[in-house]
């Protein structure tokens, strides 16, 4: 069933705006993001280190802490406005009972970790310290040359309750997949900053992170990310691509970190923002929403995705899917 | 001065959206935006020509009426979120004194047109026709595959005065350019949708439109839409480009059409949405403002734009600025 | 054991040149050279269609004939200096047992057909009507741009045998495969014109066409390429790439035709024109001479060629190859 | 009047191959054509720095010689196949009367430096020490990435002179510029190697060194090496492009170095091999032979080149042509 976005929100969220992960060896997850990604270092500690991308003007999209244990996603971060939408969010989480909490993060502003209908960890910041663009330092960039964070990716055992939580806090669906001659969602695609997504659900064991992604600038920059990932030794890392998403329209490129947390490199999607224009449908058993062309993606990239700390992960609620392998091989 | 952006305006203005031209041979224009340019004619009739990009699901971001007398630039147009948007906005030139009208126009909805502070004449609209998106149409993909239009640069007598009106509406500042170590505004970059600019306007005798513009996917098909120009006869239309703009980091190509309107293409801008981001500040005397790199522009591309109907252009009210030919060329 | 090449030919061949098939459906395959590739139509007949890249000068490089029966390949065509070259090939072909006839084709100089050592159906001709370049009507660009033809590659049951043929005719090697740490070789790539291969032989059963190739300009035209055969309905056609080959450093892409003949597109390998740089050697074992990075080729891929008329085809020599599933499979 | 080429030359030329300069900061120019062009340095002396592009497999390519007295054009050189190339070369020039000696270079083989038809500094060798490729290191690709040496452009007093030498040896017109409804050459583009030129001569003050080019891999590397010459400091040392020249159809980008030495970088030109295509004539009143669109060169591009050691400057015999600033600036 489609989901009501909600016109009159009760805070204002922004954009996806950051992730932090787990990993086991920080010096070779910094080498990774840095050297076959092309992310910037923003600030490196012991236990942590922070990237941005070449045109954000923030501390960082993406962190790594060191962990002794299984590496984990550990928050998915979008930004609301102003402090003020902080507290908004704070009153709402409270009166409809999301769980919750305050903390205080280096680097960031006021910010607001809460879990949502699906069990995913995420977190809202209303600003981040203010760091310079790097975009025009064109003689530092490297492999992909990743221009900024863009959306996350998150497998759920319930596609249809995790997009009525984030339609309730009023991202809108652009486009989605749903089983066919029904109105099951299989997967959706939700945005707030007017392309067209920031948020994506579908359909599977969850909550898992799937991927987080950066645009690139065009495809000579995903093929030579393609090319710099096989001439460090990273080019069996590429689970998915170079290929076509019919959704979304999205030239991607996907590889694995070396704790096989997954990056989507792609070329940006189109605008999304008049409210006349429809979400897009596709059918489950049409092979093009997942790819226009190109190679099937391998099991990898169907079934292994990043894990949440201490939450549960729960079976789908359709079983009956193509996310089983036998649907999957049958389709290509 | 810089301007202060209204927090909480009094409508909701979404993204520049079309702009209206016209022109003295509808088939010359209509080949040279279908053919050089690689748009999609979207209807035609005898007397007006509706274009799209590629990407867009609209009916027209581009429209081209035949005239007899001198080609002009006739309106530029954004969108507002919603009727109820048109309804507000038309109070609010009520109460303020802006002149304005309501006007039907075919494959749109409510429309209200009127004149800023400066002259521009402008319109906005709340919705439009719906139609297919024809991005995954590759095989339809010409010249520089313009994908959707983005923004209006608008050469003005009073930037000061541009700038004021459009932040009272609730735009903002991205970056701008200064007479070097004063706060006298000489051209002003303002965006309501999500990156560098919707709506720029520069110093110089006005209100004249000085370009429209569209992104295209990548700098192969800027290159491109340069190699289809020159193959089909306008490659000296060109005035500037390809290069690199300092401001917005643009990569750049400016086109004359048969009418000398000016289009250009360009890669999309970098993502401006955090409140916190400070607007960039160029000094006047900083040639890297302009291009970071590449051959100086034309004298056709400083001192040429067009016209609005019955609308007289005064001169500047900056009178010693760089847009002189003699400090032109003293930069270069 | 590496051939021998000898450093005065009895002739002068000067590079790949021209190849034909049979197909069943002349309409079919003249839409999918013209459109899905972007291959010019020189001449079309009621029983053949002519082809050339949008750089040739000469009449085709490839020729498509009607056929009631199987589609196959025809002949693979390079060319030789002069008309004297010809009669010189004659000669050598008399004196050491070769078969060959000479024929009359339209729209060719003098030609002589012959089949190699290991059963290729082979011509050389001396000249071809001259026609237009149409490489600056960028205009007519259209999908992969293919630009000039470039190699072919053969299924051989002996590459021993193909390669010291072709060494003896003047083609020098330029990388080869062979099974680890002995002199089997699987695979040879032999130039003529100056880089890296015109012709390229291949353990497994043959003698079977497995593809030819024309060059694009870059990685954005093999992106589009793919993307028009997505729109056009032939995204499952890819059967392998984009990738890189760690031989040849070529980014390319397969593509079948409506009959199973396999085109390759790829943007041009590295010059190899001095003599003392020595060919590159590599391993079997070592999958990146394969690709560099990428996603394995499809089972069709490694399996599947175009056989020639009336020409048997024989089992591999070595039969202990990485070209079985088996070893494949493993290998990714 | 249109060259003879020799059909059987009396040595074995195979292409353009290594060029050396004199410049005054050996660092600061080492350091602009590794990190604004993209060079790899193969090798650093007190007193010399050698490069090579990434897929040349020879020691050097570019050799920078530091001076204390005006920079300068040292040696312009082409390769032939093999030792008794040279001498039979030498026994060429001591009968036609060639300035010639014998020289001991570091890193090459045999080598013979002489003087030719119009007084360039030129040399041929046969053979270079081996080093390996770089081009399957991706991750050391910077700014252009340029691949390889390819050809060099000499301005000359007296074109047909120079023209006739060369054709002389074996060297083929792929394409020239006459005097409109004449056979005055005015520009010659000469080949060897099997693509439009390895050796260009143009009408001007008398022998000078216009610039030496090195193919990129495509548009976006052109593009890129603009944005680091712009971010490096050098976005003033573009003296002309990007464009396309109708002549050889190179896309291409010139960069003046620290001493105003001219590089040039493009996109690779056509195949040139059949002997039945015939030469391309352009009438010097065309421009588009000069561009097929963009924005004029700059007058540094058209009035500066580096002069030889010794070496007397001749006024161009044919002295009414478009080489005047008059005639350029009419042009355009």
């Amino acid at each position: 069933m489609l989901p009501t976005t909600e016109p009159r929100p009760p805070f204002d969220i922004t954009r996806a705006s950051h992730v932090s992960l787990t990993v086991r060896d920080l010096g070779a997850s910094r080498d990774f993001y840095r050297d076959v990604i092309g992310l910037v270092v923003t600030e490196e500690t012991r236990d942590a280190v922070y990237f941005r991308g070449l045109e954000e003007a923030v501390h960082h999209s993406l962190t790594l802490y060191r962990t002794d244990g299984a590496p984990l996603a550990d928050r998915v971060g979008f930004r609301v406005a102003t402090d003020e939408d902080i507290d908004l969010a704070e009153d709402h989480f409270r009166r409809t009972g999301v769980p919750h909490r305050r903390v205080e993060k280096p680097f960031q502003g006021p910010t607001l970790q809460f879990t949502d209908a699906v069990g995913t960890h995420m977190e809202f910041t209303s600003s981040m310290d203010v760091v310079d663009r790097r975009m025009q330092e064109f003689h530092e960039y490297r492999a992909g040359s990743p221009q900024r964070i863009d959306h996350f990716q998150v497998v759920t055992h319930d596609v249809q309750a995790s997009t009525d939580f984030w339609a309730g806090l009023g991202m809108r669906l652009s486009e989605f997949t749903a089983k066919d001659g029904t109105d099951e969602l299989w997967g959706t695609w939700m945005e707030v900053k007017g392309n067209t997504h920031d948020l994506v659900f579908t359909n599977g064991r969850g909550p898992r992170l799937h991927h987080f992604a950066y645009t690139v600038p065009d495809a000579s920059s995903l093929i030579h990310a393609a090319d710099v990932a096989g001439s460090l030794g990273f080019g069996e890392e590429i689970d998915r691509g170079p290929g076509r998403h019919g959704i979304s329209n999205a030239l991607f490129l996907y590889l694995r970190d070396p704790d096989q947390h997954r990056i989507e490199l792609f070329t940006t999607h189109y605008q999304f923002i008049d409210l006349e224009a429809p979400p897009i449908r596709w059918e489950i058993s049409n092979p093009r929403r997942s790819q226009v062309w190109g190679m099937p993606a391998s099991r990898r990239w169907f079934f292994e995705a990043s894990e949440f700390a201490d939450e549960p992960v729960h079976e789908p609620l359709l079983s009956a899917t193509p996310a089983t392998l036998e649907d999957y091989l049958a389709l290509h």
